[in-house]
């Protein structure tokens, strides 16, 4: 069982890393695209935070627009955390290379939770919306507080 | 794959209603974002590139992905060229602002041929692939030359 555990975590690893060799000529580029994807994600992401919380008047289409896009946006970075793409303009934490399977299952839960976030939009109920983007924002939250530098 | 392929449709369909005022609260914020979204959508298209100019081989799956990607990022960056975010860490030129039809032309153009990109790359066929991509390409080229700082 530990044997097929450690099996299966290596072969998470392996996945979340695969693409990024292939995806990128230089680690540069790698860290680039993934602050860019996350740039575009936390812009539509704040769009919905800001009906959840009031500070604009809900808008259900526009709400359910936003966190398509959030939601669509929340797949893209992953690829861009490839071997080699730990040094260079990037807050991100050396942790995230040795705690891969962590690291994917955080990067996992938080697309679960921005698909949770864009079904409720789509039904228009402010509260849903408010439950799921909360839930969604403890997602970024906590991949923050581990793996990215102050 | 398919998810990341359905998030892509749900991208473009998403983002062609949005509108342009409001969804920034500062300018830098809407050239950042416009900057972010142009470095993934680059990073997509440039992948189906390497593809038509022989420098990696066809993949007509992982074309036709990043093609539906590069689409759907086409449509975002329009809505974060409002008034007030000509000025700042931008090489966008101020004729932007004074030829918007001219602008909005070509960038409408541009989204309708990463449109047929995309169409091109779902048939698997790789010289339609080159021959969208070539044309894609001059729209990119066309507004860089108009609208961009050396």
């Amino acid at each position: 069982m530990k044997a097929l555990l450690s099996a299966a975590l290596i072969l998470a690893s392996a996945a979340l890393s695969m693409p990024a060799l292939a995806q990128f000529q230089k680690p540069e580029d790698a860290i680039k695209y993934r602050k860019a994807s996350f740039t575009v994600l936390a812009a539509h992401f704040s769009r919905v935070g800001a009906m959840a919380s009031g500070k604009v008047p809900f808008d259900a289409k526009l709400a359910a627009e936003n966190a398509a896009i959030a939601e669509s946006m929340g797949k893209l970075p992953w690829a861009a955390f490839g071997p080699g793409t730990d040094k260079g303009d990037t807050r991100a934490l050396p942790d995230i290379w040795t705690e891969q399977a962590q690291f994917k299952a955080g990067a996992d839960k938080m697309q679960a939770e921005l698909g949770k976030l864009a079904a409720a939009a789509k039904t228009g109920n402010l509260d849903a919306v408010k439950t799921a983007f909360g839930a969604a924002g403890q997602t970024c939250k906590a991949c923050h507080d581990d793996y990215r530098k102050e």
